[in-house]
């Protein structure tokens, strides 16, 4: 795959355009722009740019608004509930993570809900802003159709992400972010983009037989991570972020790349409590229980264990250095998009 | 296996018997005692009266406190910390669960950590009780070493189930309460009980070898569901329930089978809120949800998409009109506790 490289801060700028152009304001395009070049920093690259001609064209087809009037309900000192009005994702995430936060540090304890929204990137973007504050947080989204309940032969759940986030002490923030399917959709569309073929075991083609070519991935159903349980998890995300919210849920919320008949009415719930709500020496119990884990005896070849985020955290300071590597399919699209 | 059969009856009188004798009050005994029947009767056998015996000897050797006093300290409206004062872990959840229900009903919102606790059965079991009061709930708790971290050659998670309930509109919960390991940890231990093999691909032996020998496992390090992510899940169950909670952690709460050098010290978290929070129509979104995602097309044999807990309430419904089934050996246990 031919790729070219660019600045981050040239590319950057490129993209704030592109998003202002189709009509979203400074503050929207910015919020946008940051959580895609996040993604691309820490190589999550089926939520970067992969994603910006689909944006941009369910804006032009009116099934994101990019002008959205988001409501914020109060329901309590702790309980918040937005309707983002069909805003682009990463924009309601942005406000209720947000919203989230402040309530915590108000009660300690934060809950949010959004409905009327869109696919908002990577949930662990979200959870690392609530995590500097001193704040753990679980994150739940719901998403398109890929995986199949436990007897089912139809997709019908989201490969709908558990997201966990949590303090260390250190500037290395904890973060398990981890979709219930075998494999994220993102990198089986990346492989499907890019003619690769994905692993074994991890989807079957759309007549239930396995396969390890990413088209036919994506016409037939991801499998979950171990069976009835991984089934059970995905049903709960889907009961947490649409069922509760009053977004989508029970397999009705639109495939972003391929339909356009309306809205994908996304939804997502952020809780967030402060870390030292029952131990005031939180930051010193969390460093010592990764200590230890650390020091454990290593299988042979294991440099180090690795706890969620650290890789991740790694590769973003890595990457932040140097020019942003990107195939060229996706430059064309963002030369198409900006002209 | 020899088993003798039992009425519910005659058998409750004779554990709340046992537990008075070993120093339990009146309400303590009969809360441990309806939390094992409800074990044997849901078919949780690795969670019912095979731990009878165990749960003596604590008391015996000094390691279970039979005369608690629990602390109950009030954070705000919506949070609590409890300090079970190493009561059998039945007591101090049941006194968590009714709290977080408490603070929920006042506030939308409950969360409650605990800490000096032990073991206390299913997590099911409890959550059950606060989505009888239209509530959704998720539980943690930590456990005794069993899983290795990912890259690790030793075990030190738990099982560290989590347990998420969920309203259904009818009077069957949705209830998940799933161990990150391959198999549950009781399951084993009925398996060494009865000298009856376990799974492939569930366990290690103590050298790391594959094995089905069900006491070989117990000596050796269980598996997680789906490598990293499972590790990580348990990773978080250990932050949420021990870290936070001012539980032990990072591997040091004790096997309760063979390990009297002191209290578990367990830590559990509950957090509960209201499930119409957020839509007035909770209840017909749910059995809408539900509808949909039975009504898929099956794989073929099976008869019906079941929802997590449906077939734990079945088999408790059968199960509660008919005498209880226990195997000799632990009836031989009961007899001599009562001695």
């Amino acid at each position: 795959m031919e790729k070219v490289k660019l600045k981050t801060n040239i590319l950057k700028k490129e993209i704030i355009n592109i998003f202002k152009k189709f009509g979203l304001n400074n503050n929207h395009a910015l919020i946008s722009t940051n959580a895609l070049i996040n993604a691309e920093l820490v190589g999550a690259y089926g939520h970067g740019l992969s994603r910006l001609k689909m944006y941009c064209d369910r804006i032009s087809k009116k099934v994101i608004n990019p002008k959205p009037k988001i409501k914020i309900k109060k329901i309590s000192q702790s309980i918040s509930h937005i309707d983002a009005n069909n805003s682009i994702g990463f924009v309601a995430a942005d406000i209720a993570i947000k919203t989230a936060i402040h309530n915590a540090k108000k009660t300690g304890i934060g809950m949010v809900a959004v409905k009327n929204s869109g696919h908002y990137g990577l949930s662990g973007y979200y959870a690392e802003q609530a995590v500097k504050k001193n704040l753990i947080t679980m994150i739940y989204t719901n998403a398109p159709p890929a995986v199949a309940p436990h007897g089912a032969l139809k997709s019908l759940f989201g490969t709908n992400p558990i997201c966990f986030g949590a303090p260390t002490g250190s500037k290395v923030p904890f973060i398990l972010d981890t979709s219930i399917s075998m494999i994220n959709r993102g990198k089986i569309r990346v492989a499907a983009r890019n003619n690769k073929k994905i692993p074994e075991g991890v989807a079957l083609d759309k007549f239930g037989n396995p396969t390890t070519d990413a088209k036919k991935a994506l016409e037939g159903v991801q499998l979950p991570i171990a069976g009835f349980r991984g089934s059970g998890l995905a049903w709960m995300v889907d009961i947490l972020s649409g069922v509760l919210t009053g977004g989508n849920h029970a397999g009705k919320v639109k495939d972003p790349f391929n339909d356009f008949s309306g809205p994908q009415n996304i939804g997502h719930l952020f809780i967030t409590f402060k870390a030292n709500l029952f131990q005031k020496n939180y930051n010193q119990r969390i460093k010592e229980n990764i200590k230890i884990i650390k020091r454990l005896p290593k299988i042979s070849g294991v440099k180090e264990i690795m706890y969620p985020g650290q890789n991740k955290f790694k590769r973003f300071k890595e990457n932040s250095k140097k020019e942003i590597n990107i195939p060229k399919i996706i430059k064309k699209d963002l030369e198409i998009l900006n002209s």
